[in-house]
């Protein structure tokens, strides 16, 4: 069959973005070829808001069909939606012992396409998703419980973005090398020796992309998009309740590497059976030679340990921590602190978690506050900001399962509670379960507290620890960052030294640092192009999004030399 | 203490080299700035001849002082050259305890360092290592048996070369993310949002150098320079039986850092006792973050599933095949393999082990060639190159160890031998083991010969294994690289059908394949800063020397950002 795609075609298509993403990723300046407003979409072949509506709508209560997906065997999903409503959708089950030889196959022709082609190939997958964003939209809100504009935002342009930003670092990565040589060694008086040498990228065999529930495309991308470039297969593993937005991501992808003439098992879905756990079988099938994670500290320290034949890059839990000592903008830092605290209810792995406050109190720009009268403060700040039904549905969507909210309720008890949270409804879906932050107020010299604090409560949930001085606020940071991991770390001080002492631990510990944040920026978001998610140097992650650790790996280089 | 060697300085003198080294790594043409030739050294400041082997006399039967190296408790050393001579020379032991904490102290200077000072910092102490490359060619002889050129050379200027190659390496991955970035995200119509931002490489801790009997040097420096070029200490631990290389090594580096203003305690040595086996307890502290290692699969196996708080480099063992097919210059081929079998007694990772030659024969340029033919000519040619005993001498050295001797004397009773191994007298160090290689006849159809030729018999043995077609040479080869790995693999073929088969063989299984060499570059030999060494991607070593996978993992960095 000749490709509808031509590489040609390609080439001159998607090669000045690969460039600019080549170009971000060397100087870190702000760059993404993907809109954010949702009103940017609707020509050019993209789906505005109505058809991307739509379009989602046409997918409830349907099988979603890969086409020639080999070895399906039964049909199954169950998602129901954060917001209450049955998706309704099924997808294919797979034999792996059809479809993961299936999945081989095609890896030949892949492989000899090159590291350029594979790029295009990706970089077109890419954008056939950015056209339907406001469909991913409402399949990433409906899986996860994002609010609908995070889940167009970070469901649709930064995790494309992410995806751009992995193929722009594979690619990269395997040009490196060149792809000839010719070596040719004086020996004095006699001929030189000379050799011809071809150096060729080759895939280590079938990825492995395991999903999460709160960030299916945002998580997943990198992956699955490091691993495709770098001229692997994959196999991607949704987890069960945020299944849609990543069989959407499959069946695109199989669609474009199939009109490019490459084999479209490349890219392939194993939605599974409730209770049937297949990441652990899958993870340690030989075939599986890389595996990406992002999910519970349990599960990806077993990967670690077990699925030896593979590399294994994971995003686990963490603790992440602000320390607050002093500021000149005090409404703006409560401002700030209040989004990040509501902010999809906190259920991030950036979200602060630990709030350390000097129980002496803090200096502002509005004179000294007292820990209680910051804590005080703060919930005002959280209640002003979600004070109003609309605006809180806005921000905080629905809590993602019934873990988080038995979370959410158990930690009032945990000590004096500072925020307590209230219930939202939601006039769209009455049966969203949407709840407003809590914030417990703990203290840091107490050892019954420790248990708590010293915890990942993934969640709307924040715990205001008392700390004798910043000293200790930095000694429980380095704690924190070393035993549990951290994503994120946020600091606010006004003081050169405090600054230096904060930023010297999260430099020995590997934590990445927010400073004095107080306008629209917020330690929970990292962008993709130029913030590093995570830094794979603290318990947290074993691996950051995205750098040259994050694909180096995923590939081999063989070399074949002859005599010139 | 102001520091002797100023930054300006360093800068001056070797920023061009690590230039050059960029440069070459990017094209892989022949470079080194080291030279070959003994004859190249005795003037501005490197020792001659004479100098070199005096300075390397004068350290035997002493203390090999570390000044200053803190925790000493003990002095240790038993080496006894391969050539029969007892080196006499004792090392610091270490109190872990006391050393690994020491180790840290420097560290955060050396990170301040930043990229570039530390990767000129490396090429000074490598400058001073190759100013005395002619003490350590004796060092390197009289430890690892090598003949004195080839310690000279592999053990000198080769070995320099992949230090300086992993040093161009680390740099170049650090500086991929700028020191700094502006970023600023416009908003419409309001102001738009605007971060400075900090980026950090940041060292994971201190990395550990596993070192190897048969080449300390060549395959000790890449670690040892990728982890100190990445901001990490070092601690070297060299093969009980070749230490003195490596303690000499240790000890410019110290001088080095100690002179540039940094602590010396970044690089340190860690000798043991004999039996004490401090490799296992070393390679489980918490301090340990890297390890890089060479040596027995047994070994490196347990250090990749136990040292789980390290990133871990290993070179194991592997059984290196050459298919024989056809030639259109049998001569040279017969000279070529004769050559590859025989350097240092065949006690290279790269010596060819199994030949496959297919028993109904090959075709060359002097017409056909049976099986026994092939291996008959093989064998003269063998004795060909060492029928003269002061040449034997100096392509084969001395046999390692007992070990060695052991396995070659075995090998005879595993089949019928083509070419016997024969005593050499070395008048020089008449005490010398030196043995010239066996070649032993084996059948790829028989059960029973299958255990010797699967497994890797280090030493001066091959096999010549006849198979029943080119096609069972590949499928065998397969299976070899699969199960057992492989640094190298060679194949003679004058057919471009073959010639794809084998090397599609070779990049499915991740193996650096060397083709039709006939002439003065040998598929046991490779050049940094061009050829890889080894891939990193099939079961002798989970790394390549040198790639960006390599150093990537070395180290993270660290973002701190702040409202612009």
């Amino acid at each position: 069959m000749a490709a509808e795609l031509t590489a040609p075609e390609l080439i001159a298509k998607h090669r000045p973005t690969l460039d600019q993403a080549l170009e971000a990723i060397r100087t870190r300046a702000y760059w993404s070829p993907h809109p954010e407003h949702p009103k940017a979409y609707g020509e050019d072949g993209s789906l505005d808001a109505a058809a991307g509506k739509a379009a989602f709508d046409a997918l409830l209560g349907n099988r979603l069909d890969l086409t020639d997906q080999p070895g399906v065997d039964d049909w199954v999903g169950e998602e129901v939606s954060p917001y209450g409503i049955e998706l309704g959708v099924t997808y294919p089950h797979a034999d792996l012992d059809v479809l993961l030889p299936a999945m081989r196959a095609g890896q030949r022709g892949w492989r000899d396409a090159g590291a350029e082609l594979r790029a295009m190939v990706c970089l077109e997958i890419l954008k056939r998703i950015s056209d339907r964003t406001h469909q991913f939209a409402h399949a990433v809100m409906h899986t996860s419980g994002q609010a609908f504009m995070m889940a167009f935002q970070a469901g649709g342009p930064h995790a494309q973005d992410r995806g751009l930003e992995a193929v722009a670092y594979a690619y990269a990565e395997q040009v490196r090398t060149p792809g000839t040589a010719e070596w040719t060694k004086p020996q004095g008086k006699r001929d030189p020796l000379a050799l011809a040498k071809t150096f060729t990228p080759v895939p280590r065999g079938i990825g492995l992309v395991i999903g999460c529930n709160t960030f299916p495309t945002w998580n997943g991308y990198p992956g699955l998009f490091a691993s495709l470039a770098t001229g692997n297969a994959v196999l991607v593993k949704p987890h069960p309740r945020a299944v849609l937005p990543l069989a959407l991501t499959v069946r695109i992808a199989r669609d474009v590497l199939a009109e490019s003439g490459f084999d479209a098992n490349l890219v392939a879905l194993a939605a599974e059976r409730p209770g049937e756990g297949i990441a652990k079988t899958l993870a340690l099938r030989p075939e599986i030679k890389i595996i990406d994670y992002t999910g519970s500290t349990a599960f990806g320290d077993w990967l670690e340990a077990n699925a030896r034949q593979a590399q294994v890059y994971t995003e686990k839990a963490g603790v992440n921590t602000v320390i607050v000592h002093s500021t000149d903008d005090y409404q703006g830092m409560l401002s700030n602190l209040a989004f990040s605290l509501s902010l999809y209810s906190g259920q991030m792995c950036t979200t602060p978690q630990n709030l350390l406050i000097p129980r002496d109190g803090i200096s502002t720009d509005q004179g000294p506050r007292t820990f209680d009268e910051v804590t005080a403060d703060l919930a005002r700040a959280v209640d002003g900001l979600l004070g109003d039904d609309a605006r809180a549905n806005a921000l905080l969507g629905a809590i993602v399962n019934p873990d988080v909210k038995a979370r959410l309720e158990a930690a009032a008890g945990l000590g004096e509670v500072a925020l307590a949270s209230r219930e939202v409804t939601n006039p769209e879906f009455p049966d969203a379960v949407v709840r407003t932050p809590v914030i417990v107020k703990l203290d840091g010299a107490k050892p019954d507290d420790e248990a708590a604090y010293m915890s990942e409560c993934f969640g709307p949930v924040s715990f205001a620890v008392a700390v004798d001085s910043v000293t200790d606020a930095a000694e429980l940071l380095r704690r924190t960052v070393r035993e549990k991991g951290a994503m994120t770390v946020g600091a606010y001080t006004t003081d050169a030294g405090v600054e230096e002492t904060i930023q010297e631990v999260c430099l020995e510990e590997s934590a990445q640092l927010s400073l004095n944040l107080t306008g629209g920026v917020y330690v929970n978001q990292t962008a993709a192009f130029s913030d590093f998610h995570g830094s794979g140097g603290n318990p947290a992650a074993n691996a950051a999004l995205t750098d040259g650790a994050f694909v180096a790996n995923r590939f081999r280089v063989v070399e074949v030399r002859r005599e010139a």
